[in-house]
């Protein structure tokens, strides 16, 4: 046995309560290990050495190179410890957190058992239950739809429809998603996510200068109003987007410490090297000197940004923030702004711009989710670049899935894309079958897909500047077929009640294959390939694309419902 | 390889600041793999993909399963992104966030280098000067010294010196540890952490029921605050007991929801399953019903407690609070107690009373350090049970090693016993040379030694309440060897600056070596074995035990200076 390939880690990922009553606990073995049984040995702490009890624990997910054991157990106590015992090669061994041992001794559990040690409310972090079902729509808003006709116009430099440059503004505004309100409840849409709409000079406006007022190309707070109480009443959630990494160079607190250097009372507010500003000697985001740093270790920076984070909660009645860099400010600062944000509406959410395995930031203590990149990578690597067959995209995304407990995953945000990445239609060359069937893998997935807006067109587009071109709304009367597979998709998702669900990733053959156990259990079959392969339907098929007359033909899938009991 | 062994957790102990420019980074590997070289590719965030440095990795820890490499690197650019290079059996492989490979395409690195996204000062742990430097000294209150004479004694049962039964009372109280300073001096001790002294009918005072007042047994406040003037004019701080785990039954808010079930306003401040108390349908500590569970989830409980502990900080100076079960309350209740601490008195010190790997409560965000069982533990396996050798001693110490920051490390309360175990001295088959050598590994480890009180007589004793038994002052004249080396060693601490050096665990036969780079190098060698053996020094010798006539005999150690250099 390959021992040193087992892996748990207490009070993780690897274990962790679902609920004040509930534990889930994984293990992580060698798959090349052949194990008769592995079993879960627990009990509470304080009899433990005299009671056992055990749960015989399932092989739930295989990553690329490792396989992870998981058991839901119930418990009577919640003062939970455990053991494992592994049946491997007709030997029985124990793991605790003195390693692997061919016997153990409970009576010596109080020195070397795991435990969770009380499941304490304050500890478990819940789902926001319009979350995990949502489907999300990103809007960048200079670029979506210009609805103020009356507004001065003069500083629109791109006529709509032509290829934007770094610093072209469009014209759109929220007066403009106001309009489209009910074309995006069609669509499916419950949530929308825009890219920041305060004060700010540029067009994407992540460089802000007022953290308390809409951006005048963008509108004013009363259409702001109109526009949540109107989305509101369609089912639709508004988040916005929290740029508290940087500033603009023009936040008067950054152009005090311009003029008076360290005499400045924000001087601090900042990362200066040296006493006075002078060239780059400074902390800002990325190469872009125009955006200083914040210094979100200092407490007057924490109260002021989150001061404004609840103003627009309080005020406007928003349903969460996304994160810009997330994984740049400190941990402390999130932990003190979720706690303010959840006491001031509980079900606002939290979701981190978070590209790389974000597990500090995601133990519950500071976001619910994040934009789940890493997906976007896999399914790129699944459907474009080759990189990937099924079975390995099987394993990515079980990869993936282990590195976060269940509640965080039903609360990501799954995307193709976004306004920092190429499109994804553009990147699979402009194959649309791709495209959807990519789209079928985010629907399906735990957590809530995240559409970026024009998919549905499908607009093309490059990196940034070229991903945020124009909305074309040509296509609004006479959807086409990526519109109408987002619209069935959503209905689907909420019909079959997706987010309920458990997920498994596998492949057979050519094929992938994502299975939910939601109301009902549904398979999502996948190919990426080209040609035609005849597919036989193990249940009721509740939509598809490419499939026709038995056969997957392409670029396709085929979405089942394989059985009606969640728990059988 | 055997890369499924290989491990490395982001923005973990595996990947920390020192300080914001000065990052560690370690990584495990199976040590049956022979590594050429083991590489750190780093690099800044933003032009990772163009230009990287690299840092020959070092084997600093070996356990009993695994080698730890480790490299600390200084930062230009504090957003620090880096993978693995490892070179083994002729080949080269990368170790990425998508496991190993044999090549790396760096232009790839955004979606999956390893990364610690920013180093921000607010997530930076610092070590506590005087901590990481302390001799303590836990004083068991009741058994420790009589010093009021003139206080109502009849509550007392238990003639001193007679073996104490479950509740006894024996009369030890805060006049008694004032009268003793001068000895605790002389001692080398620099810190006392006392057990509970609050409100309580128990002689161990676990069981509280007024967290504003001192027990009438053990004096008053006004004693209190001459104890800690006094305790700080000699050098030494004071660390009371908190324990928010569970009150007594007494506690007025626990009575009121006796009487009134769920229409007590203190309802929820405990955790009752059902509409009133009823037998024990409510959580309460171990199988203690007499302590009741406070709910540290519910806010009102969390400011009542945390005031609690802001008062005895603000009026009386105390320099730090030892956590009492730490382990069963909530994470969430331990953030918001240090902040509230640290900010009342910033080297104000927060020690855990965990028994287990509790990296969770040990991530900066919560706890400075905790009380190092897991030391006790192997100590007892070395010297007394025999169920390790040299060689697994070391490599059990830097497997334990290994589980915490170099911070934590340093904020350690290591100990060979307390109020919660067998007394050492006992265990050991009352063998004083095993006392006295496992006494110079703990005063050697990084962190700080605790010597339980009466250690230095040396007391006996088994479980509690034997290991409570009261101190015998007949030696205070006339010092014992124990003593005497426990004063040798605290000074040899203070003048060689040993909390300031980096550690290495290792073996070489039978002797038991540990290095530190302290103000000069020195080194610890000891044998736990029965005979004598010849050992040559290696040089300056500044303290031993059995070393007599160039040979260790029986169970003994010696302390030498090797080098001048600490960097050499």
């Amino acid at each position: 046995m390959n021992f040193k390939a087992i892996l748990h880690l207490e009070d993780s990922v690897y274990c962790y309560a679902l609920d004040e009553r509930t534990v889930r606990v994984m293990l992580r073995v060698d798959p090349e290990d052949v194990f008769e049984k592995i079993t879960l040995v627990y009990g509470n702490k304080y009899d433990y050495y005299l009671v056992q009890e055990s749960e015989e624990m399932r092989r739930t997910f295989s990553c690329s190179s490792f396989d992870y054991y998981t058991a839901t157990v119930r418990l009577k106590d919640v003062r939970f410890v455990y053991v494992f015992r592994l049946e491997c090669g007709g030997k029985t061994y124990y793991f605790s957190e003195d390693g692997v041992s061919e016997g153990y001794d409970f009576s010596l559990a109080y020195y070397n058992s795991f435990q969770l040690p009380f499941l304490n409310r304050a500890d478990i972090l819940p789902v926001v239950p319009w979350l995990k079902s949502a489907v999300f729509y990103e809007i960048f808003v200079d670029r979506f739809r210009m609805g103020d006709g009356g507004k001065d116009t003069s500083y629109i430099d791109l006529p709509w429809g032509e290829i934007p440059k770094p610093k072209s503004f469009a014209g759109g505004d929220l007066a403009g998603i106001l309009q489209k309100l009910d074309y995006l409840q069609n669509l499916g849409v419950t949530a929308l996510y825009l890219t920041p709409i305060f004060t700010s000079v540029s067009n994407h406006k992540y460089d802000i200068s007022n953290y308390y007022e809409i951006d005048p190309h963008f509108g004013d707070k009363e259409t702001f109003r109109t526009l949540v109480r109107e989305a509101h009443a369609r089912g639709i959630r508004i988040v916005l987007d929290a740029v508290f990494n940087h500033c603009s160079e023009r936040l008067p607190e950054f152009q005090d410490v311009v003029k008076r250097g360290r005499e400045s009372p924000y001087f601090d507010w900042f990362l200066v090297h040296g006493d006075k500003i002078e060239g780059d000697n400074y902390e800002y985001f990325g190469v872009c000197r125009y955006m200083p740093k914040l210094n979100t270790s200092n407490r007057e920076v924490r109260r002021y940004l989150i001061d404004a984070a609840l103003y627009w909660i309080r005020e406007f009645d928003i349903d969460g923030w996304r994160l810009d860099v997330a994984d740049e400010v400190s941990h402390d600062f999130w932990r003190h702004f979720r706690e303010a944000v959840k006491e001031q509406k509980e079900d606002c959410v939290i979701l981190g711009e978070n590209w790389h395995d974000s597990y500090p930031f995601l133990r519950g203590d500071q976001f619910d989710g994040i934009m789940n990149y890493a997906v976007t990578k896999a399914c790129l690597d699944y459907f474009e670049n080759g990189t990937l067959d099924a079975e390995g995209f099987a394993r990515r995304l079980a990869g993936l899935y282990v590195r976060n407990t269940e509640q965080v995953n039903r609360m990501m945000l799954n995307l193709l894309d976004s306004h920092d990445t190429h499109r994804f239609y553009t990147l699979a060359g402009k194959d649309e079958d791709k495209l959807i069937s990519a789209l079928a893998v985010i629907f399906l997935h735990t957590g809530a897909p995240c559409v970026y807006y024009g998919t549905e067109v499908p607009l093309e587009g490059g990196y940034d500047p070229d991903c945020r071109r124009c909305m074309d709304w040509r296509t609004e009367e006479s959807p086409t077929e990526i519109g109408k597979v987002i619209r069935a998709l959503s209905r689907l998702r909420a019909r079959e009640e997706v987010a309920e669900g458990d997920i498994r990733f596998g492949a057979e053959g050519e094929l992938f294959v994502l299975e939910r156990r939601s109301k009902a259990r549904l398979r999502l079959t996948v190919r990426s390939a080209e040609g035609r392969m005849p597919y036989v339907p193990q249940g009721e098929v509740l939509l598809s694309h490419n499939f026709e007359g038995g056969s997957l033909s392409g670029t396709g899938f085929v979405i089942e419902k394989i059985g009606e009991d969640r728990d059988g």
